[in-house]
């Protein structure tokens, strides 16, 4: 099967023009087909703040109403163009799309629980069609996807970006050997979140069970890591979370670097 | 050689949901290979005053500092991912892209002449690629293009639309029978701007001097005309100047409404 990395940029990198330039110069490296997810950083609350629309965090996430999904469509699409521009100028012919070009995520609004969310949606990895990714990607194309999805009436929904990296990983390894990485401004999963010297090398899924009940996993990192071992348990071969400027260490698996996750127990 | 249609719609027909869901509707019944080139309405406008940035108008142009196009590109993007969303709901297999996207519009920032444009980019039309247009149009995929380009080193530019459309009609009649039309709020280039019963059927190039000279072609129109002869020029088949909510009668060159543009001189 040929090779295909999928690399999901977080959003404080985003918030940096200059590790944003360091990283894609970086990701540029990278051989193979190769499509790069990324986040909206404080942009898109920075804006709403300006334009007197309230931030409304339950839970510590936030809920998306009308006015708020105009805004983050607005920002991730105008930050989406902007790396697909320095891609193509540095000799990557990449397209930026998000969920609901050319139908690439299926989605639907999040039903409403005991929280209305709003105009979220929620993934529907087993219906998506690979043939789309497969005309960009056999075409030699990077698509830059923009955590952004529609349902089928066409509604747009704001949609988590690390989830979308692994819904798409876990589509596409019916057809490619996929490396999944999630990079961010961290050196990978670390034992004391202080110690950015304490990364974990390799956690296994029986010790993910562990780490979580001794909450040396928790708050942020719990929904990226499910994302991550879904992924695996849907034929996904690697995933590796380090820090987005080592992006190039990352990719090579020397594991130099970063964390790698594994289906072992140990 | 096939059929394409270039459709560019403007901007006032965007800042209403209702008329724009209407066109969207009637655009998808075009047959054929089809491109959407879309302005930016009054969005962009009604943003940057909410976020405290003055619009800086030279001779009733634009001036666009990197403020503003940080906010157009972002509005831009975003009217363009609800509209790629829309027809792909409605069955049209669509993308949302901009100049920048695969390197579709390659473009320079305006030389500074008397009046310093800023960021504000002018089509290479002779260096545009057609590889990437028909990758798309080969696979059934309706591209829809928000008004930005980039330069070569990937810097975005605030680009006229009609320009934009004029320029992909062009570039693409070396391998399509190109329609192009420029859609609006009005029924077609009228004698008496304030007449919408008084629309010129149709206008013969010596003619438009004519028009021209005598002031009853004037102002916003004489661009979008000269866009229009340019590209008739280098190989268009047709230009038909009219309603957005009569597109389908636009398009199928009944010629019950609109302008009719010719090279012919009467």
């Amino acid at each position: 099967m040929k090779e295909l990395t999928v690399v999901k940029i977080g959003g404080n990198i985003i918030d940096s023009k200059e590790n944003l330039n360091s990283f894609l110069q970086k990701f540029n490296t990278i051989k193979g087909a190769k499509i790069l997810v990324h986040g909206g950083g404080k942009i898109a609350t920075e804006i709403s703040t300006k334009l007197g629309i309230e931030a409304n965090m339950v839970n510590g996430r936030r809920i998306t109403d009308l006015q708020t999904l105009e805004i983050v469509v607005m920002v991730y699409s105008g930050i989406n163009k902007s790396i697909a521009a320095q891609l193509n100028a540095g000799g990557i012919k990449s397209v930026g799309v998000c969920g609901a070009d050319i139908n690439l995520i299926p989605a639907k609004k999040r039903t409403k629980g005991d929280i209305d969310y709003g105009f979220v949606g929620d993934v529907l990895t087993d219906e998506m069609k690979i043939d789309n990714w497969q005309l960009l990607l056999d075409a030699g194309i990077c698509p830059v996807v923009a955590p952004i999805t529609a349902d089928a009436s066409g509604q747009l929904l704001n949609t988590n970006a690390d989830t979308i990296a692994s819904s798409v990983a876990q589509a596409l390894s019916n057809i490619y050997n996929v490396k999944l990485i999630y990079c961010f401004e961290k050196s990978g999963v670390l034992r004391n979140p202080l110690d950015e010297n304490s990364v974990i090398s390799k956690i296994g899924i029986g010790e993910y069970e562990s780490l979580k009940a001794q909450k040396i996993i928790s708050d942020g990192m719990i929904p990226k890591l499910d994302n991550a071992f879904d992924a695996m348990k849907q034929g996904v071969s690697k995933v590796i979370i380090g820090h987005a400027l080592h992006i190039e260490k990352l990719t090579d698996l020397t594991h130099e670097t970063g964390t790698l996750l594994t289906l072992d127990e140990k």
